[in-house]
């Protein structure tokens, strides 16, 4: 086509001059015959396939679907297989997951359709109305608080994700896309109460040192929070993207603590006993702790380290011509703000810098994307997040060298994706 | 109870000494008898009335609902009241609309079930494989382009609002909620190309001064948009919220405007012709022009001007009880960022200024918030919204006195919301 114009010079991306046309993506698209420019008044005068715009397609020969057939909207009928993926031959009630389907997504909220899951005891229906927060213990005047209290508190919003310890657990076989692999991760605004001032309210005595947090399933899940978090950037969050918590993330009442492994954001919450010691429960001594070479567990780890995935391409999906590719995926890290996201091509050996989508804010996902042009042969790509502490993801054989040959959470390894030159995408590390 | 510690000293907010219990805002909460500090060691033990948390609710003893039953989610049966607000008798297919219920929501993020719908002729049920865009006119290399190749483009997300021009109207009676009023507006994430690109691709001849968009519905909604707005920030989105849009939104592709007025976001987007006249279709003459009184049309006003709305507390909500209560609400500018935000609780004598919540993002919309100690007796509550222009939200008699009797469209006025000593919120200029 045309050279390039200044216009095109300005495009940030270095691709910029052999965009979509000179390199052959331009799969479906076809140039029109036979218009002059700026002479066609009106989509049937132009000459075109059947199906092209300038003729009419069906439906817009009648008019569509009336208004209130949907009083709470759902996707198109044509997005139907974007749904959980829900891994089989998990025991329903000890460890039931449903993983958000992360390389069909854009951007970094994920929609509360999809937001993953992860259940002990499967998900309770509580009755708003009789549901109650007990906070007692270390505190000068124990309370039990209704949700219309809770509601009552100042309110503050925060985009922050969630991230399951175990995603993915080291155990193979490793999954085939990015959602079996990280998909027990997802990103929401919540709205809620600071829970420092909910402790005001009762007044935490001097010797409390961790806050006890147990929900109402019926596994009544119990994990100790340092009472530092508590008194920092934890919530009590009631409100999901806008509308109430669904019953899948802890409606009515989730404790929310930010950057923590998933499990500890309490879900159902009931009760926030304040203590001088860890309950040593169940989820943080036989489970979510890592047993290390020398014998000891690594427990109460709380943060979720640095961490990113290429969710476009990736496995299960399918180059469909070489030429221009966006590399797009998301970071995220459980200490603060992303820094820096490197993506290589090449099987690690060298990386470049990717562009991160703003507003990049602490312990949300971040989106990163590179320019790729895809020459037609095979590759290995895979994406490695630094976060501001410096912290820099690792490689798994970095990560197993530390913890042994027993680790089974907290695995926040770089993964890469191999390509072949048929474009199908798949798990480089499996 | 207690007076005010240094740690309550710290709260931002001009009611800590009185927050909540002192104030008779602790409607349901009760303290705990009995209980000696830090001693009670299952919730069992502790003394309480039914259905307090010491005593274990009907839902935690027994497994839950099982993984699976929903693979794509949806809000709690006890929320069922929480869905879009349909006006009644509207033509269903000239004018139909489903409103957000503002009132119920948190944040700034809309969730997709609830996002606001303006339609023209239904919804049409478009298959992504069979839709075409093309880009033709005052070009170098008209184009036609399927949604793969679209998706092929570099992407970019980001945040916006999105609101219909009619919002409200000026003609009585008014709404009784802030759904009613204001309810055509949402927030969303939004993912897809920058038309700038695209339109490089074709290559825009020095000519074109306009882009005449067309939708695929049955009234081939058709606006025309300067191409200064193409070759800035406007876009062509695929994805909201992470997923792909809705079908009331645009699927699959949605021209987006960022702060112009919701209609000319043109949905299910088909075709793009480059011109150097505007089209003058019925959108942008009989519809969403304003009559001024001298008899001229104040057409072409594209952008959405500075607005807010209170609301929480807002029309049909009731106060249960004097004392601290948050009022909360949401301002835009489709000119760019909101800077300030002010709040009356004396029927417009004084104005505080609200905390407004980061990320303050332009052209989305900014929860801002204002505490309250409401003394019991009637009072007149009202928000004002100031954004980086300078421009500050007007009056109704303000903007009466310009825009005269005829106006109907672009009705951005203050609106106020009062307070019986009963504590019912009605509309206070219906």
């Amino acid at each position: 086509m045309t050279g390039p114009t200044d216009a095109e010079n300005e495009l940030p991306v270095p691709s910029r001059r052999h965009f979509l046309r000179d390199s052959g993506a331009l799969v479906g698209g076809a140039i029109l015959g036979g218009l002059a420019s700026g002479e066609v008044q009106a989509a049937t005068d132009a000459a075109g396939a059947d199906n092209l715009p300038p003729n009419i397609p069906e439906w817009m020969k009648a008019p569509g679907e009336a208004m209130g057939s949907q009083l709470y909207g759902t996707p198109s009928a044509f997005e139907k297989g974007v749904v959980k993926n829900i891994p089989k031959n998990l025991p329903q009630y000890l460890s039931a997951s449903g993983r958000t389907p992360l390389q069909e997504l854009d951007g970094i909220i994920t929609p509360n359709g999809l937001f993953y899951e992860r259940h002990h005891a499967g998900v309770p229906t509580i009755d708003p109305a009789q549901h109650r927060l007990m906070l007692h213990g270390l505190v000068d005047k124990p309370l039990i608080f209704t949700m219309e209290d809770i509601r009552r508190f100042p309110s503050q919003s925060r985009i922050y994700f969630l991230e399951c310890s175990g995603n993915p657990v080291y155990t193979k076989p490793y999954g085939k896309t990015a959602s079996d692999l990280v998909g027990l991760l997802s990103c929401a605004e919540w709205t809620g109460v600071s829970l420092k001032l909910v402790l005001q309210e009762v007044g935490v005595q001097p010797s409390a040192k961790w806050v006890v947090a147990e929900g109402a399933d019926a596994a009544a899940l119990t994990r100790s929070v340092p009472i530092e978090k508590c008194l920092d950037d934890a919530m009590l969050v009631y409100s999901q993207n806008g509308e109430r918590l669904r019953p899948q993330q802890g409606y009515p009442l989730r404790l929310l603590l930010p950057g923590y492994e998933g499990n500890m954001n309490v879900k159902w919450l009931r009760r926030l006993h304040v203590t001088a010691e860890p309950a040593y429960s169940r989820e943080e001594t036989s489970k979510y702790t890592d047993l290390m070479p020398d014998g000891t567990a690594r427990e109460f780890t709380f943060y979720m380290e640095a961490k990113s995935i290429i969710t476009r391409p990736s496995g299960g999906q399918r180059l469909i011509s070489p030429g221009f590719h966006e590399i797009s995926g998301i970071a995220w890290s459980g200490r603060g703000k992303i820094k820096r996201v490197d993506v290589s091509v090449d099987d690690g050996k060298s990386w470049r810098e990717a562009e991160l989508q703003e507003p990049v804010l602490t312990r949300a996902l971040t989106r990163f994307r590179l320019p790729w042009q895809w020459n037609g042969e095979a590759a290995v790509i895979q994406s490695r997040a630094i976060d501001e502490t410096g912290y820099v993801q690792p490689t798994l054989a970095e990560l197993l060298a530390v913890r042994g040959d027993n680790s089974f959470y907290h695995n926040n390894a770089i993964w890469p994706w191999r390509i072949a030159s048929s474009g199908e995408v798949t798990n480089a590390a499996a």
